[in-house]
């Protein structure tokens, strides 16, 4: 049975660098609001970033040995997204890893899991999203899937654009990702466009049209 | 049917100016041990303080129709109460809401629901409680109600004063502000006298005749 | 019916400042994975560490008489563990419990259950590490234990060692100290090789051999 | 504070009775998907049905004196929807208020709390829906509201028809109750032709023309 | 250190057959509200009762050996008390442990662990409360106390007297049984003559003097 | 991209029958404590098997337009298990389904999400094990894949055997299907003898020789 999946085609350095500029909520909007993972994993200390082609894995719950395979089969630049199942009673992540990581190139862990030496990895520069921080060790047993894709409580994550700040996590649809871009850029000029009008004293109600919406709701005031 | 209501009462500037001297838990403690709204609705970040009157709103969960329209009913100072019902995988409110709510001098935003643009409206310096950061956007056509009484988690909010802190979020019957303020001075005062006695080596057995309380409980030493 | 019990041997000042070096996660993994209490308790706010001996506390859910008497029973160093039975809508420690510990030499809280003024405590340096933070005040009219084991989501406390950081808290067995700590020591020279080695360019499939165990679970590349 | 509003119109008997032949899933579809709340709350033996006029009352979490003033609010048939806020650590009602309720001809009770006595009002056949069984008494002490909107766990209820069986709770609209049932009766006669048509060998796929969705989606096969 | 304590005195077989006449709801309520143990702990079937002596036994997490010495510290009529902290992933008693009880008169098993075999538990008439069913295996490794007092959720478990039915589990200090005994008594009268009332056309807000309380707190009509 | 992966090899119907005698946990004891899937995945109602070869479906939460794909690449027997990234508010498996799925001989339902319908599907005797009851509907817009691995809260599933009945689900590779059938025989031919052995006036203690272990560990009587 074939456990690693390697040989996909990475989006281009240029479209995650354009991505990397916009917020994980904008991006949501302009895909027509898919790709929000739940919103459980968050970075580990406010204002991390992470942007990337998306190396998915598929651990046995508690148990990391694909994890280090995936150090070495993710290429630079890659974010590791490792689906430990939703289970949050282990640390499947830490330092020692990170280092292994950081010295790779890769670009960070997105994970719905937990980590440990949460300390020494955000002061290494790491960016890390996860569901917990817990100590307990993991077991070094199990054969996963690397570079297949696994569900992120709901989000179905191939081998695709993911990108993360405070707010969380969203993944882009590799085969959309230059439609969303650009709908995310015109999103963005649109709500600088609403920032200015709302200064200018009008209010969302006008701007969205949402005033019209409530009449016709039949909303009496 | 009659859904808005915005004409009542609110405290004084002062009485609010007063409160803002106190914290959430000596308030409550104050007031005979009402109003803490259950503990998972928090500042987004350590630090942030609110008080105002309370413009409590029941929404749809997900949908934020009703907050726009709230935004516009608000009073300058008034806290933003919306109601969610508890549904924390939405962000029904974000940094565009926060920029017209800061036009608007808008007190705060306290919420059983979630937000996004958390990192945003942090540096905007507007404060944020709530249950949770979320990515997911929502929708706008559910009909809901403005300054009608709300039930978060246990605690009804009326058009009342709200006061938060880092411990979480109290609320203050409108009828009885004057009193619980007197009593939150008085409960102030005391406690400093305590630190003091501590200080002087005082056992919290003796301050608070804790020891006689455990004999009489039937504590053998 | 003895209800407290402070007449057990604290370990040596020394051998606490021996484990005051060392991270939670290395002594869990250096004691054979043990020890580590369940992931939801935590420092107040990132950064805090606690290591001393810990003075187990059974309190009745949302009751803190014992843990005023607890403070009394103490030695200095000594680390409260309060066990809440995990209920964390009340507030079982403050400001005035932190002040009053400090000035008796308390070396930290560690509880299953939620604390508040987590703001002041923080600014007075005093190392709480709970479940939540919750504003609600707690009763003072049931008796539990000092001294005696608790339960802390699974791991028994006996008057043990403590240790905690941001990973969370792990125990160590007293009669085990000793070799636990030596086991430490290994552990953390043995990683400081891993790291060179990652750095020289090896990876952990070599450095753990994890590779060959890959291949013995059948991983085809 | 008008805080009790019995003086709204409800549905005609003929019409609850419509309702009560439909399943809870079919009225939710039938309405546009609205309308059903949140799946923790259940009978509390599978079989129980309740159909009726929606008589909501905002509790403060754990103080059931207003849900016995509803009693004597509500006329025989209606529902009585209790909003603890969500919490379910009391037994906000149990057998004295279900003999109450039954001598008065109130139809079921739907609560986001929790009762008790619940074999001995299963044996009394009085439908019970709530969100969990706790031994736990309640205080009563605190005003709230009857005949006012709730929330329960995102959905809002006003003197709605309220319907409910093995699946969970659904509240119709009394504005779009006509209409609604039109469109589950058309829905149950679909549903009749779709078992016909599977049973004589056609697909789902065939029947709802997902096949060709699935080609248009990009499925390969 | 001493790990078993056997030696304390048991209710007398009549006073546990007294208390068995009467539901956990009035133990609860006839004690002063205390001892309901929190809402998770139930029969995994309805309809089971359980009244008994308390055997208190602390485990580690997912660890029953000392649930097997239990078996043999206990005296017939106990009912078995594993605290297991909470932790509900381990199937800690199944089929063989429910016969070996079974065999030795034991009265039950009250947990805030999980179980398995649960089916064929049930057809053996033993009843078990816990807080879930798991298929996990336990390790036999770790040592716990037995006969000690343990914190279930919250409610502190000495040897006392434990009762339980379908709202779920009580716990009777054994200084105070004899006297909440008759208070339990006198509540069920009590409730008699409520029914009766009610029966007859009495409003709850009459038989308990409500609506007086009502107006008092301020209700308007 | 390839979703459907249909032509893999199915276990023998004998195999399947041999292990349908067998109940989850001693199979999950008998494969060394393997496969045991999260405990809160559970029969709709008590006494419901399920026993086939694994069809994993990889749904997007919410969306169930590829379990109705699944349908139609099942063979007769198999058990579909549908990941729905454990999000349990939709209903997205229904009596339709049910329907249909027997129609075509499917062996049974297994989900992470929830189910509606509940009491209809008991009806027509469809074993469906899910993590809930939901009467929201589901999208039908979403791709997914069938045939290919899935992760059920940290259990990896294959096209393995799947089993499961009052106590949960547990999965065994197919590559270890006839060892661990062995192994489950052996391991209830050695229950059968210890039931003899606890009638016989034997202790748990003397069977397993834990006795002896509890000395080793220290236990002092």
């Amino acid at each position: 049975m074939k456990r690693i999946n390697s040989d996909f085609m990475r989006p281009s350095q240029e479209l995650i660098e354009e991505y990397a500029k916009h917020s994980a909520a904008t991006v949501h909007e302009a895909s027509g609001r898919k790709g929000a993972v739940f919103s459980n994993i968050k970075p580990t200390k406010p204002g991390m970033k992470v942007c990337g082609p998306a190396l998915p894995v598929m651990l046995l719950g508690g148990d990391n040995i694909m994890a280090h395979k995936a150090l070495y089969v993710a290429r630079p630049g890659d974010v590791l997204v490792l689906n430990n199942g939703g289970v949050t009673e282990f640390g499947i992540w830490g330092e020692i890893m990170t280092v292994a990581a950081q010295s790779l190139g890769i670009g960070g862990l997105v994970t719905d899991g937990s980590v440990r030496d949460s300390d020494r990895m955000f002061n290494l520069g790491f960016p890390v999203f996860c569901a917990g921080v817990c100590i307990k060790g993991t077991s070094k047993e199990g054969l996963g899937f690397i570079g297949y894709p696994v569900n992120l409580r709901g989000v179905v994550i191939k081998p695709d654009i993911i990108l993360g700040d405070d707010d969380g996590i969203v993944v882009v649809d590799i085969d959309e990702a230059t439609s969303i871009l650009e709908a995310s850029k015109i999103r963005e000029s649109k709500e600088a466009v609403v920032f200015e009008e709302i200064r200018n004293g009008n209010s969302t109600l006008e701007i969205y049209d949402l005033g019209k919406k409530l009449t016709e709701l039949g909303l009496e005031e």
